[in-house]
């Protein structure tokens, strides 16, 4: 009776009992404990299923597992996965498999890999995207750790994945050690842009437009039918229809003004910083929840400004196409950020990533699954050595079509004071990635001459500090 | 003979050499030591002062210090600092005060002063801004440590500070430990964003203009006279009309428009995401640095580009007089979002900052000295808990005399294809905190929607979970 299980889960809160019966469901024999016995009790009685055996004893569970052992932790990330691998190593061999399928912060997962190599097991941070209902029914899983483990332990979770429109499933080596957190954790990072363009795109709407939630709604619903189809603009439709249960009419204008967050946008922002990569509108989303925090001070301060008159001059009709444009606009930038860090970072930490295979992953049970995301695949099939993805032909000519559209609604907005931090981010970025100058010769020409940090010529290469001709009084004001 | 010598001076190099000559010009003696002898024989040489004393001995130079004896230390940031606490640590007493004026992180200026406290040796993180130039003949300066050790170190330090034109010294105790070394963090941070702004608003009188380097350098001897007046301003005249030593025209049009960075920008963006306040203008200051960076790529896109036909629709003396108040708007709103992360900061480290007195020291000797910080220090003074800049009587007014001149000149860069991310930034910044609404409450109702995350209703206190009427098919795309 023993090594009778094929796979075994260790946390069994609401993603890790979801994840353990989605691999239950597949055909695959499942041992799942967890730490207390409450929660073993609770998932036995709720989900009585013949391919899961409960454990109260690590030991014995682990003893349950066919070899090598393939064992998933679902538990809070930080110190608790460093308590379980602890707790583990004695009771595992060499060639065992770890897989940590949490929200760790993947420097703790490249750190964990290094921990237990010299021990023959592999452990892979494993990206898993799509909440509850993304893990009973079929998330996105982005897999680190090894190529070889991956061949073990790859068709259990390319069963249990999402499966897109052509069938794939959304599921994928990333790369080595801690690539597959890093890849959820930009992905997380895309998905603060994505919906911080969906709320600026709202505020335009509803603002310039003057449209009531019901319309707004209708307009998304028309969106989805088009090149912005995606799970977020979906629910954004349903959002804006709810009636508020309490009977004081929308939710969506009962629901007080102020994002949270839980972590990973800022991470992305901070490797972005960290690896030199411009993701100025992940920064700007992650800005934006920032001020939206100080409601009462906002608040006050709108209640005491002049009111001004909207001046929109255009008709409504055109309004709603061109913030269509202005949010694909957006998109393809927002992605292009995204895209650009995973491929510095790729370098970085050698992580060796296919940035195909990250759109393609995407298409389905993630967050931030979207029609658009074929494209991306496409453009990164065609030409993996894509410098960004403006350069591919097909968002070449996306932007050709649609920016001038974008500029305009973005003008529009700052004219009216209905702040757009994140478009205007996006086409000040597009703006800087098409233009020979950007003004910082002007800035490294000022760098020298205050603190001799020198500059290139144009006509001959290396830095040299110019001494500059007329020398201003230091203390000139 | 010992105990002759008033201070000593650590390391050297062209900054520590000043510093020392500077304090030795004001009347004090001071004990200067390196730790290789080329660098002790290459002061004695080049500046023999009669209040200087070269060792190449620490021990002897210790010896030579009067009690409590005051050691600063002037070397390359990071493990040199570490090693020079090291050697002096067993030379040491209780009450003697180690001075780091180097460009060290702040953290580690925390962890320095937690290490040397238990000793009873005060550890203090000082900023000296200035550069070379400074150090010589006055620089503004930052002072950690503690508030008793200032009694003793403040006098030459104040001596040999820059003085504002009211007489003031530059010089300040900041707050305990780290507090000096973070305030020239966020300063650099904050100098990072003033250069940007120059640099957007040159792009755009050059392109929207066509203004020729000897007119730009004049508007900006202009902007000079107003309320822009500043050192970063007034240098950038100097810049404009300095000519090519090669004979191939200006200087500043042969400069590769790429824009390095030595970290400390960076250093503040990640704070102000790891403390929770946008600085959306100095990540986008830091973006624009790395975007000029793609030199090669840009170009290419530039020539591929369909060449566009400038739209102006103002004369170019009115679009002189409003880049004025665009300029100034943005001044206005880099320094709100560099003092609200002083303020937030300050609560998070218990630092105590006093922000009146911060932009008081940024009045001279320091890069972004200016006429417009006697403005900031007064708002500070008169209501040191102000929720933000913005809300100071002068700088509403000052908005409401130049906002909508911004709008205008942000607006027509944006339509005319003319990167100014920094701009739009402050813009956008500035909109947001006057606005009821920013669109959160949708993104909560996002967040809520596929997170179950909570949100807050208007009419009730607390997080509630709301259950959707209409669920989306997860996969919808």
């Amino acid at each position: 009776m023993t090594m009778r299980n094929d796979i075994a889960l260790i946390g069994l809160g609401v993603m890790g009992s979801n994840l353990a019966l989605n691999i239950a469901d597949h055909g695959y024999k499942i041992a799942v404990y967890n730490y207390t016995a409450d929660l073993v009790e609770k998932f036995v009685k709720e989900n009585p299923h013949p391919n899961a055996e409960a454990f109260t004893d690590l030991k014995a569970m682990v003893a349950s597992l066919k070899r090598p052992r393939q064992i998933i932790i679902m538990v809070t990330a930080g110190k608790p996965v460093d308590a379980v691998i602890e707790a583990l190593k004695p009771l595992l061999d060499k060639d065992d498999i770890v897989l940590d399928t949490g929200n760790s912060f993947y420097q703790d997962s490249m750190r964990r890999f290094a921990q237990l190599q010299p021990l023959g097991i592999v452990f892979a941070g494993v990206g898993v995207s799509g909440g509850a209902e993304g893990a009973r029914h079929g998330p996105a899983i982005m897999v680190g750790g090894t190529h070889e483990a991956y061949q073990s332990i790859g068709p259990v979770l390319e069963a249990i994945a999402a499966k897109a429109a052509d069938g794939k499933p959304c599921c994928a080596f990333m790369g080595e050690g801690g690539a597959g957190h890093y890849v959820k954790m930009v992905h997380n990072g895309i998905e603060y842009a994505d919906m911080e363009l969906i709320a600026e795109s709202y505020l335009v709407l509803k603002r310039l437009g003057g449209f009531t939630n019901a319309e707004l709604a209708d307009i998304y619903e028309r969106y989805q039918q088009g090149p912005l189809q995606s799970y977020l603009i979906s629910i954004t439709s349903k959002v804006l229809r709810e009636k508020d249960p309490q009977g004081k009419g929308d939710l969506v204008d009962m629901i007080v003004d102020a994002a949270g967050q839980k972590g990973t946008g800022k991470w992305t922002c901070i490797d972005g910083f960290e690896t030199g990569v411009a993701l100025s509108m992940i920064d700007g989303a992650c800005n934006a929840r920032f001020i939206s925090g100080k409601v009462a001070e906002r608040t006050v301060r709108a209640q005491q400004a002049v009111p001004r008159t909207i001046k929109l001059g255009m008709d409504k009709t055109s309004l709603i196409a061109k913030v269509e444009h202005y949010l694909y606009v957006g998109k393809i930038a927002a992605y292009a950020q995204g895209f650009d860090l995973y491929r510095s970072a790729s370098e970085k930490y050698d992580f060796k990533l296919n940035l195909a295979k990250i759109a393609e992953i995407f298409r389905a049970g993630c967050i931030i699954q979207a029609r658009f995301l074929n494209d991306i695949t496409a453009a990164f099939t065609a030409e993996p050595q894509l410098a960004n993805l403006v350069d591919a032909p097909f968002f070449k000519a996306r932007l050709a079509d649609c920016l001038e559209d974008a500029r305009e609604v973005c003008a529009l907005a700052i004219g009216n004071a209905i702040p757009n931090p994140v478009m205007a981010a996006a086409i000040s970025y597009l703006d800087a990635l098409h233009s020979e100058c950007v003004g910082a010769n002007l800035i490294q020409g000022l760098r020298d001459y205050f603190g001799a940090h020198t500059f290139e010529r144009k006509d001959a290469p290396g830095f040299i500090h110019h001494t500059w001709s007329c020398k201003a009084s230091f203390n000139a004001v």
